[in-house]
């Protein structure tokens, strides 16, 4: 497997781009396109909240149903939820829109928006945006990255990734964009993430590819522990790498398997990482444990809790509170035979041994905590199950973000 | 019932004190006794996290077990927490010096701690201040006060409050004193919390009444999400007012509980309002449910949001958040036929109706939202449960307070 440029446009066959269409102000890019002549199997996964999003129901409707797709159409600014019906219908015109100009059918158009809750969105300049955008759609590296920034809200950086690997013979390339940075604990997946790829895939393998692969990714960050009404995370393959169907599990299922995993964990990591107001990835590894439900109990927990995220930000060694946050995260351990390490760039330090401080230098423990991606390693010392979590410091920032976010 | 004045003083027989005894930096007060010459029945709640404090072992040893004492010894400044078996042994030696002094056994002495986790309590420090407040007890108000500011740690005022009731002819009083501003979100009781009476009341219902109060009162908080290694709510009943013994569930039970539930419930919300860095007191409640406990899980999962409560911290009516932290609880629910308010001491605004927004005025909602205490109203409309939660704004402070604890 190698990592190469691009995102979304990197797979053979797919177009996109990002426009401004007036939905943002001040001429912010609002809108991005994908699309793939060539008719894509589609696979999907979704927020939990109960509270879903109009257009999280759309694409339900096509995930679950005709499973086939031939463009994506994403707005940021609003998010499309908490809108009723006529939210709802807005979906639909947006892809009977696109549909019209593409030639195909408006259930083979995929819709995302992300931004303020309760807003309806205006349809005028969402249909306008789609006509800006078809006659400027490419399959460069540059329309990708346009895209990414398009999906953008309060992120400060874009996310693309993309990387190919080899099947029978030819060369296969997924990538992927995503957008998240606050309202941030997927339980399903992630805000948005879209996820392109040429391979020739049975549909059934493909959503089973897309459900494994969240539960090791978007799954495991969280920023500030809001599950999101609008969590979607797309995977479209159009088959045009010509590599030889995969049709069931096996060493092909696994390359592509890996590649998948690399391109969701790469995205969900820089998520976490561009967290509202973070200046850290803090990431939590949980090893020895019994299970790996409990492993992963426990370290979405730490990942999760203010204290810790707080202390981090303060480069503060308060291991106290990843304990604390480990005790309450309703996984059973014995507290009295946990090893804990604070790792990063600059040096792996043991804190606690067997639940108590070792006695270890603070200065250290501070020069180690300095680094831009920190890692809290917590030994259980139950048994052989592991789990990594994503996340982010707490900040002034996120505070002002969200204190004046709609202002 | 009539409230009065005082705290864990005002019930007959008790007396209490706070002192300096060097724990803290700068001559704060960090050490508190509660005193009763006649032997108390006690009950006792206390954390469900997995990592739990040694004094919480402790007590939980006399709550479990002989169910009576006569003082409670608390320390400010260190938690008492992870330190293992020398930990727990100096628990122990803190009741032995308190029991030396009172001529009464070990175990008839409570201990409580609080500060920060994982470094041992200076027990030279804990036996002297135990000696220096001996001769300091005092059944004053003012002794009261003492000891409730002694108890403190990032919290900005003390907590205390006493009621009075009549049974049987006699006047029975609780009055109580706590402390908690982060690390709070009580599974079980809160921070630190002890409530005396000269009520008459057999053991099991003193427990029993306990158990139940602490679920509308102290459960139904939260500053951070974070729930405690050293939960300890106690209540000491001495039986000096002199009424009848309450032996059995009943018109005197019932007037007893009354006054718990006034004193619990103010303590937890003045607990909540006075949460680390908060600006107000942010009140949830949850009317329509289809049973109670539906109606907790919706209003604790609102009350916690980080999100929502960075926008109450802004004045910013930013009412998706509430229905999407309700939709993330975990409670079934219909999105579209909720209704929302927001209310304070400058009125009462509908926000959203059947899902979707009134066109409410923003800066009547700011209005509202500019007060001390606000309050949010969810109406589900399924059925006739209810139930209220506290909890506090999102703030800079928080995030500075707890980068910076330890330094």
């Amino acid at each position: 497997m190698q990592e190469i440029h691009g995102g979304v446009t990197a797979a053979k066959g797919f177009t996109a781009i990002g426009v401004a269409a007036g939905i943002k102000k001040n001429d912010q890019k609002d809108m991005a396109m994908i699309y793939s002549e060539a008719e894509c199997r589609v696979a999907g996964t979704f927020t939990t909240n109960v509270v879903k999003a109009a257009p999280v129901k759309w694409d339900q409707g096509i995930v679950y149903g005709n499973k086939t797709a031939h463009a994506v159409v994403v707005n940021s600014g609003v998010a499309n939820a908490c809108t009723g019906a006529e939210g709802l219908g807005y979906c639909r015109a947006t892809a009977e829109k696109a549909a019209e100009l593409f030639g195909v059918a408006p259930e083979q158009v995929l819709v995302a928006s992300t931004g303020v809750i309760g807003q309806q969105v205006p349809i005028d300049k969402i249909k306008a945006g789609i006509e800006k955008m078809k006659p400027l759609l490419s399959g460069s590296t540059a329309a990708g990255t346009l895209a990414a920034e398009a999906i953008m809200t309060t992120d400060t950086v874009k996310k693309e990734i993309a990387v190919e690997i080899e099947i029978g013979g030819k060369i296969v390339t997924v990538g992927g964009m995503s957008k998240g940075s606050g309202m941030i604990h997927p339980n399903m997946c992630t805000m948005l993430s879209f996820v392109t790829t040429d391979a020739c895939i049975a549909q059934e393998l493909l959503q089973k590819a897309l459900s494994a692969s969240v539960v090791d990714s978007y799954n495991m960050i969280s920023v500030d522990g809001d599950t999101s009404t609008n969590d979607t995370c797309l995977l479209l393959a159009n088959g045009e790498a010509g590599n030889p169907e995969i049709f069931a599990e096996g060493e092909d299922y696994a390359k592509f398997m890996e590649a998948l995993n690399y391109v969701n964990i790469y995205l969900a990591k820089h998520m976490a990482a561009d967290g509202e107001g973070a200046t850290k990835l803090f990431e939590v590894k949980v090893v020895g444990a019994e299970s790996k439900e409990q492993a992963v109990t426990l370290a979405k927990s730490v990942v999760t809790s203010n204290l810790t995220k707080a202390a981090i930000y303060g480069r503060d060694a308060n291991w106290g509170r990843i304990l604390c946050a480990m005790g309450y995260s309703g996984a059973q351990f014995d507290p009295e035979k946990v090893d804990l390490y604070f790792e990063s760039a600059a040096g792996k330090l043991k804190i606690i041994e067997n639940g108590v401080s070792t006695g270890y230098s603070e200065e250290e423990a501070t020069r180690i905590l300095s680094e831009d991606e920190v890692t809290a390693i917590a030994d259980v010392k139950m048994g052989e199950a592991f789990a990594a979590a994503w996340g982010c410091d707490l900040t002034y920032d996120y505070v002002k973000i969200n204190a004046d976010y709609r202002s």
